[in-house]
Formats: structure tokens, sequence, C-alpha cells
């Protein structure tokens, strides 16, 4: 009866749409039987339920009706035309398509390396397991148990002793940063590194806060910069800066530390990318040298899942005294059932199951990748994170960079598009993230 | 073998927490087996799943390790008690007891009524439909199905025509006082109303945005003064106001709206309890007044359960544009997983059976709460929303009227606890906020 493409995601919208176009046309007429679920189901190759939500949403709309022990009828959509005209009528966006082969902008963890049947595994088992209790309300710094999970795990990960109390959970980094500008009060001035990730000073700045660019030389931020300026906070990514690719060394930490000890200064750890580390073991986090003056953060987007913003901070116990002041009567921003299905994968060791399969994929793309670039540019390569800077000194400028890379099929920026606030000593230098980047793209360039 | 008591939640944290005691504890001693998962589940009356995530935790953490179809054996764990002292010697909280029979204060769906089977039952299907397709990343204003359904959901319910474009997904209230702080700019005026939700004064104060509060008259926030005052942004609960349970009727809705017209002003229609009009249709909203000055906004944390912070704001196109601008770059913050279980659960019709359902609970509880409260006080109820207020024209004072509560077990507030800035005129009135007390518990006081 139907002949579908169903190919696509959101598979029962797309059956519904197929059949409430068949039926506004007048194809399936007034009175006419639509198959049982099950029958559909197998003609299609999908699964009951798709057909099943399919159906409830005509339903819902009015576009058929079910009849107890005889099935699905089509409505005579001439009477009821009226009604359905408002929601009818939107149209369902199309994304825009990409033109290019390659894209070391954008990046993300290729979905096919997630362990998806572990996850919805996972997910049945707390349905299963933690039932009604799901629907109560999450305390304001997340559910103990995933508090629990992520101290646990820093501990085996990063070698820090973090009392569970202390973990705040949030929706991923940017939500994080809007939370730390509430907690530290928006009279401070972040110092944040440039180039830099440009979101951090976007949502600083968003969130009301001062910023002041500083920056970035090979062992990190600026520190002789940082202690002439009235920062009060200074924001880093000590194991892998973004995008120069920077590395603190522990002498630069603890100077750094000695700065935020001499005043009412803090300092933000974003330890973004520090799984990542390819080559050699992770480094020591500035949270171990001071925990009372470091506030830690990390996300899980990078590596489960982009869908997932989830993220976590450890906090100072001054600040998260003052975190339960201002929030004790809100209920945690993450749901309950997403915090107990990542604390069952961190507890369960899935995750570090799946960050070292995902290790493996990147060191091959990274080794295939070093090889195309052997006698193309100047690399910097730390061994860290997932991007690594190309330098082409022969090239006129950036813009020709990338025009070239463009002509190609690949999409770059360069070092320049990462600054904050004009700076120089950035130039020719192409960044190349390949978090969403695989082997056989890399073969077809 | 083993004898514990797992009626609480969190059955797999207590189940992991008793084995370790008992292994710490040298009752379980090095080498000896673990029953076998089945057995245990069956010997304890718990899920397969919660013996399977406890056996998980303990082997992530050393406790015990798996040998290939022999099962599990306990570790000598003091050769490994070095490395588990770490995580071992946090405690889990324990929350306070609450000594109150009966609490007009806090409030919220009671759990029992949610429809648990068929919103796990949506999850699975969710999981099936949609696949790998959860792991992709959501548009910044929320998942297209879910913006449509919400759409669809304001047709049938309040007679609103919204195109699903403009319809932003948030992640609960709170969450979305800050998006529009950020959206408006926070050099804005806000009115709010007072006495009103403690929250909303306070989220925009956090935000950085300056607030004024106005004071609550019969016919909602008092429009004179409005209109003397420097606001440029008006947040109102015209369907119900909390705590007064004002009203505000058509002819003041338009006035405010042609306050808004006539500069760069903008309404916030908080539809807070408009859902949950127990007699009589639901009123009109301000937004289909003028959808270009008024920012409609409601929630699900009600409706649905605590837990799911999850909410939306319909905004005029231009605010739409420029929320585009800020956040194109941004994730969505709610997991796609949750929006297309709740798209599925409007899609189906099951939150509108539930609302039902939901009302016709509380009818039942209205009645008998207006029955006790007869010959105590001057019951002031607009048949709106889930609270009413209690004159007590003969008290001496509002500390009286509570500590007369507390003594027969009740917890309450009185209009003048929810004041933001001092104003007279709300004395004597206690506010009986009846969300999350039962038939049962109001027969017993």
């Amino acid at each position: 009866m139907f002949n579908f493409d169903l190919s696509g995601k959101n598979k029962y919208y797309n059956l519904y749409c197929a059949i409430r176009g068949e039926i506004l046309k007048g194809r399936i007429k007034p009175g006419e039987r639509l198959p049982s679920k099950r029958a559909l189901a197998e003609e299609l190759g999908v699964s009951v339920v798709t057909v099943q939500l399919a159906y409830e949403q005509l339903l819902a709309e009015g576009y058929i009706s079910s009849r107890e022990r005889s099935g699905y009828f089509v409505e005579d959509i001439t009477a009821y035309s009226a009604h359905a005209t408002q929601p009818s009528t939107f149209a369902y966006p199309t994304p825009p398509v990409e033109s290019f082969k390659i894209d070391f902008v954008k990046g993300s963890t290729p979905a096919s390396l997630f362990p998806f049947a572990t996850w919805a595994r996972l997910i049945r088992g707390v349905l299963a397991d933690c039932g009604e209790h799901l629907l109560e309300r999450v305390p304001c710094d997340g559910d103990f148990e995933l508090k629990s999970a992520i101290s646990a795990y820093l501990y085996r990960a990063r070698g820090i002793i973090v009392d569970p109390k202390y973990v705040i959970i949030g929706a991923g980094a940017e939500h994080l940063y809007g939370v730390i500008v509430q907690l530290l009060g928006r009279e401070n001035i972040f110092a944040v590194e440039n180039p830099g990730y440009g979101k951090i000073s976007s949502t600083y700045l968003l969130n009301g806060a001062k910023i002041l660019p500083i920056s970035v030389k090979e062992a990190g931020i600026c520190l002789n910069e940082v202690e002439k300026s009235p920062a009060t906070v200074v924001h880093i990514s000590p194991s892998h800066q973004f995008p120069t690719g920077a590395v603190m060394p522990a002498s630069a930490r603890s100077r750094l530390i000695s700065w935020a000890r001499a005043g009412n200064r803090y300092v933000i750890e974003d330890d973004y990318d520090s799984e990542f580390r390819l080559v050699g073991k992770p480094l020591q986090c500035a949270f171990s040298l001071c925990p009372e003056k470091v506030i830690y953060m990390n996300t899980f987007s990078k590596s489960l899942a982009p869908s997932m913003r989830m993220g976590y901070t450890v906090l100072p116990p001054k600040l998260y005294e003052k975190y339960l002041q201002i929030f004790e009567s809100s209920a945690n921003i993450v749901p309950l059932f997403e915090q107990k299905a990542l604390a069952a994968m961190l507890n369960g060791g899935y995750f570090e199951r799946h960050l070292s399969r995902l290790k493996n994929h990147y060191r091959g793309v990274r080794g295939l990748l070093l090889e195309k670039l052997q006698n193309v540019c100047n690399v910097k390569d730390t061994g860290s994170g997932l991007h690594i800077i190309a330098e082409f000194p022969k090239a006129e400028n950036d813009e020709e960079i990338k025009q070239k890379a463009a002509a190609e099929g690949i999409k770059l920026k360069c070092l320049s598009d990462y600054l904050i606030a004009p700076a120089s000593g950035y130039e020719k230098c192409a960044v190349i993230n390949y978090s969403g980047v695989t082997r056989e793209q890399l073969l077809n360039v």
C-alpha cells in the first residue's frame, strides 16, 4: 500500500507526514482502513513503535480515527480541514547542505563510535531500577550518585581527590560559564586566552561580565600580562589550549596559583580535551595544586555526544557554600534520567572503555593526518587534544591558506580567526581540528 | 546470603553500598564467590539490572573481579585499600526529615498520578525509533518535532496560532528568565508583580537585570504604577497570579499591550498554572492580542514532574531573529531524548489525558479543602490554579496564623511572605498551595 522513503532520521515523523500527505491529496479516501501497525511496520521495515507513534499523531490531529478491534480509519477531512489548517501549514525546516569534503572547523565525535547499544541498555536499566524516583526533584548541585561517580572518575583519570559534595552538575560548558559568573559576581574581570575558544568570552559577555583578552604564548596564557592586569579571575585551558595547542608547564601553573592566592582571585581550569592526550600520560591539573583557588571544570559533550549537554565543575568549599545559598531552592538543570544513565556509564566502566576506543580511532586519524601534512607545512603537535597547528610560512596570508584549502574541498580556519582582540604573532597558521574527521575522508583528499 | 533493606530509592546504589560494607567488614572473605546476578535478584526481589549495576560498580572500584563463566569473586582488599580509601570515605547525604503533616508551601504534583508506565514506554519507543540520531546536536531553539508538538498543543489548549519556528525550548522557567534577560539586554528595567513568585525577581537579579516591584490588585498588576514607572519590560502571570490569585481581565491586558506598543517595550506572559483552571474555560492569553509585543512562556514542571526541567517560550519574530544571532552556534540545553519523549507524549494525546486526570484529582482536593475552610476563614478562590487565599480577619497578625497552623502540623506561608518589596494591604491572608496535598492528608487534619 505504502512506498515511502524512511531512511532519514525522525522516522515516525516522516511516516506521519507521508500518510498525512496521501490523505490530503485524496489518495487514501475517507473511511478507508489503514493497514495494521504490525503489517505496515513489516512492509516498511521499521519498528511497530514507529508506526504507532505516526498513527498516534494522525489520531491526535484528527486525520484518522480508531475503532476498537477494527483498526484505524481515515476521517473525512473536508469537514475537518477548518481545524487542521493551523498545525499543518508549517514546514519542517531542511538543514543546509555542506559542500565541503572535509571539515576541520566544526568537528564532533563520530556517532558511529558511541556505544549506543550500551547506552540504550543503561537507559532501560535506569528506567527499571529507579522507576518513579526518576520524577523526583534533583538537588540544585545534581544527583549525588552522579557526583560520586564523577569524583571516582576524576580520581582514576586525573588523580584528583575530590569530595563528591563539591561537584556541581551542569548542562554543558556554556551553562557552567554562566553559573560561574553568577557565583563570582559580574563585577569581576575575567582574563581569557587570546586567541581562544570564542564561546568562552562571548558567554561571559552575554552574562554581563567584563573580559580581558590576554595573549597566549608557548607556555599558555602570558603570566606577565595577567600579573600587570586588573583581572580578578583567569580562565585557562592548561592541558591543551584551543586553538594554539599550548600546554602550560607546571611552573607556570604554580605561578598562576600564587597570583590567585595574593588576592580575592580565582583560576578557572577548563580541562577541555584533557581526555584526549594521545601520547604519554595526562598532565597534573592546576586544581590539585590549590583546590581553594581553582574552579575545575569539564564536559562530556566532546567525549560522549554533542546532544548530551552535560558537564561539571568542582568548586572550592567556600564557593560551594555560596552556590548553595544562591541556588538551594532551584532544581538542578539536567534531567535526573540523564544523570543516572551517565552515573551508570561511569561506574560500569563503559565511559572509559568508550574513551579508549575513541583514542584509538583518533590515533589512527592523527597518524594519517601527520603523514599527509608532512611535506606541506610545519606541524606543531603537542600530542594532546584533537587539533594541531599547521604553519604555512610561504603563504601570502591567512586568506590564501583558507582559499587554497577550500578549493580542495577542505574547510578550515586559521589561528587569527580565533582572536578575540587584535594581536600579532598568530599569522599563517591553520587550525586542524580533526575531531569530526575519519580516516576515509582523509584518504579521499 | 544477603539480607538488605532495599526499599528506598537508588536501589542499586544501596545494594552496592551494602555489599561493599560486608566486604570491608570482612564478613565476605577474599576469594569468596558472590551469588549469580539472577539468584541474588530473586532473593532480594529486585530486577537483575539492579544487581548488575551494583556488581559493575563494585567491579569498577576493584572490590570484586569477574572470571569468565565462573562469576564474581571478592578481591583481597588489604592489598587494594590504599587505592580504595579515596572514593569510599564520602558519605551519601541523608535528606532532612520534615515534621509537618501537611505542606501548603512547597507542593509538587503527586508522582503517583504521573503516567510513569506510558512515559517509560515512550522512552523505549524513542530509543527504538530515533536510534543514533539521538546523539545529534540539537539546534539552539530546540528539536523541531517538539516545537511543532507544542505549537499544535497551544492551538488545542489555548487557541493560539503559533508558527513552531518561534517556539524556543528551554530547561524550565528559571533558565528561560535568564535567556530573556540575555535577549532583551540587562539594561532593561523589569517590572515584576509584588507580592510574587520570588524566583522571578531573584533570577532577574542574578542575571544582572534591574527589577521594579509593582503592587498587585484584584485585576492583577497595577497598571497606573506601570505606566508611571521607568519599566521597559513587564512580567505578568495573568491567568492566575501567584500568590494573590488575581486574574487579569481582558481590558487590563489590552491596556498593558497599548503601553508596550507605545515604546520599545515588552510584556512577558508567564502562563503559569493556566492548565489548572478547574472551573470554566481557560482565559484568552495576552499573547494572542499582540504577538509582536508579548513573550509567551510556560513550563512542564508543574504539569509533568519537577525533575523534568522543561519549558518553552514563544518569541515575537524580531526577537526570534535576535535569538538566532546570539545562540546560533550553541546547542539547545535540553537533551534531545527528553525532547523527543515529550513530543511523543504531546502528539499521542497522553499529556492532555494526564492533565485531565490531574485536574480531576485537584477538583477533589479543592472541594474537600473549601469544605474544611468554610467556617474557619474567608476564602478567595477564583477557580484557577492550584492555590487559594484564606483570609483570617480576626487573627492578630501573620505570625499568629502560621504558628497556629504549625501547631496543628500544617506548614503554610502568608501573602506578606511573598512580598519582594515592603507593601501594605496584604495582611492576614494565608496562601494555601494544595498542589502537593492529597485528600487523605486533608482528612487527617
